[in-house]
């Protein structure tokens, strides 16, 4: 949790953490200064201090409502520093990071470098820091990053937070489920009142509509229906009507508008009726996903119930990334991952994961079975909280039925 | 355009270009690709050539709708890599580098690395990669990119498909008028049917679900009020009730869905009436646009028109960035950017800038007034096309009114 930072820095030995802010949404960023609209700039945090923020004059207003120390470039000399390397901006950026980092009183010594954005720019920056200020060691990092390991633990606001938006979720599959499900079938094809085919675009533009009006939006989510459903990450065609029978797979991970926390969840539907073969992999699918809701406790590692599902699936005839790392049928993922900010955050439950499971996680459950060829994929998804009390809470509030009836 | 990109990589000594991908959004993927929903992998180009895509297996089927050659990690070894290295996962993040590389028939040389994501993990590999990897040299890009070059001037395809997201930009704009008309006074406030205030959480959450019908998405925009109003970056506040005579500053800047072409344009508007002291700033504002509009030609020093919009600023006694760099009040930003699947591309229309205008650049012209302590700010913005033919067309089809009727 965010407690933890002064002690990981110390741990990784960095004298400052600085974020690179630019147009896109930077969890760090957010994670530092409680969420600011701000287009560029820098978040610059030492050991024992709250971050400082510095932006583009523009939007000094906005940083301001972080309650941090906030300095505008000119403050810190920008203007000066244009003049004096004769407008050349590139010179200008990288002696600007030196400012900043002097502003928050660091002159020299480990300085992480994180954030989101072009990774031209930073590799070109970093390498003009690296070269013209010795003083200074710029570095990253990757897999288990300082802010990963942050992220691990989510304190209770956050927790309050990501369920507010697991129950706002909820109301958007109902609603969802009871849209389809006031359409008509005409053989099989569910068709709307007007008697034209009900198409996959059609209702992910509900799905979307339905999200913003609970103040989330839509991160790409999938709908996938038969042969496409059988590819875990396949988004579906948006011209492609809606048919009864078809196993659908619907994974929506939609986070608070503008950036902020997710929810992930995934539901599969038959419309009207489900084919033996779908069935019985539904019945599968959800067996494993109750038995890894079992098997989880605090302390134990992530790869664990990776493992108990995987020897399930296998015993039932499945391959699995264990039996066969390239096989593109039967059990081909993960069991779930992390959430917060960031989609896929840590720890991860693949077989081959090294994390430990802990009391304040919030992680995925997301058992599948996948058969592309023989038209179909199955998967169900719950956002799950691991309590203080090492209780496995689902912040994901709606059933899991396969079948969706037509009403209409 | 894109057709530049292999002249302007061997301009750079360039023998290869990765995009790096992940789960944010790039533009450099989507213009080297044509636009495909992958969340990893690489997209790979070398000179004269097509680029090749490197996905997970997951992903496979999204990335081969982009007819290019398509790699799975693990045709390329990823397994066999994991083994060798025992399992870890930073080390061999590099060394799949150098066998994506290889796919693409790259032993060696200068290799730019672009694309959006986390910047102390590229830090991270890249350093990797530069002990390790000796025969390469992986190099960054800040300021004019090859990609900022290429996306200076638009195809045809692009004119067209960013056209088209300006007429449904106008039909946005044309439902937010008459969602706000459509309302009635209480005193000083607007207030829905129910007599509650109408707020501008309400008609941000209007237009974020018009621009949906629309197949776009909201990328932050501004709906700032009064003294907000003064500050150019001011998001505005969403519980804040809308007040007639306030100067609103409504920027749309919004994109298509999931990703892609973007469309820029401010209106100021005035419920019911006009304070005399903004209608003047709005008048003053509007002579400048179109100024400019009239300035602009192909070939000519992309300073020339903000000079030109500055020149008549201080004529009429308001300060400007070139009359004072650290002004808040007068006319505090530079005229307008170029446009596409960035919201800032070049040129840069400052007074600063060595950029030049070309025919086929899309770009943004938007000068404005801001008078935070007087509680005010104004401006107004279109995208325009610069044509083949020299005109400067306007992509924004919405009239320029200020003051917003009532019928409510």
């Amino acid at each position: 949790m965010k407690a933890d930072l002064d002690r990981l820095m110390a741990a990784r030995d960095l004298t400052a953490i600085v974020v690179d802010c630019s147009d896109h949404f930077s969890a760090a960023r957010d994670y530092l200064t409680g969420g600011v609209s701000i287009t560029q700039g820098k978040v610059i945090k030492t050991v024992g201090a709250p971050p400082i923020l510095v932006v583009n004059a523009m939007e000094i207003e906005e940083a301001r409502k972080s309650g941090l120390q906030v300095y505008s470039y000119y403050d810190l000399g920008y203007a000066e520093l244009l003049k004096s390397l004769n407008g050349d901006r590139d010179r200008v950026a990288a002696a600007f990071w030196i400012k900043c980092l002097e502003a928050a009183g660091v002159t020299g010594g480990k300085v992480g470098v994180y954030g989101v954005g072009e990774l031209n720019t930073i590799l070109d920056v970093v390498s003009r820091l690296s070269a013209e200020y010795p003083a200074y060691e710029f570095v990253g990092e990757s897999g288990m990053t300082i802010f990963h390991e942050a992220y691990l633990t989510k304190e209770a606001d956050e927790v309050a937070r990501m369920r507010g938006i697991g129950e706002r979720v909820g109301k958007v599959l109902q609603a969802t489920w009871d849209y389809i499900g006031s359409q008509r079938a005409d053989g099989e094809q569910v068709v709307k009142a007007d008697g034209s085919p009900l198409t996959i675009g059609d209702v992910k533009r509900f799905v979307r509509r339905t999200l913003l009006d609970h103040d989330l939006e839509d991160t790409d989510m999938i709908f996938a229906q038969g042969r496409d459903a059988g590819f875990p990450h396949s988004r579906g065609e948006s011209d492609e009507g809606i048919r009864l029978g078809q196993s659908i797979v619907f994974d929506l991970f939609p986070r608070e508008i503008g950036g902020g926390y997710h929810h992930d969840c995934t539901r599969t539907w038959c419309v009207g009726y489900a084919p033996d073969a779908v069935r019985e992999a539904y019945d599968q699918v959800a067996e494993a996903f109750d038995l890894s809701v079992e098997v989880i406790r605090p302390g134990m590692g992530a790869k664990v119930p990776q493992e108990a599902v995987q020897e399930y699936f296998e015993k039932h005839g499945h391959k699995t990334t264990r039996s066969d790392p390239q096989t593109m049928e039967g059990y081909v993922h993960s069991l779930g991952h992390g959430l917060g900010m960031i989609v896929h955050e840590r720890p991860l439950l693949s077989h081959l994961s090294t994390d430990t499971l802990q009391k304040g996680n919030i992680l995925t459950i997301e058992p599948g079975l996948y058969y592309p060829e023989r038209g179909f994929g199955v998967r169900i998804e719950d956002t799950f909280y691991l309590s203080e009390e090492g209780e496995l809470i689902s912040l994901t509030p709606f059933h899991k039925d396969l079948i969706l009836p037509l009403s209409g």
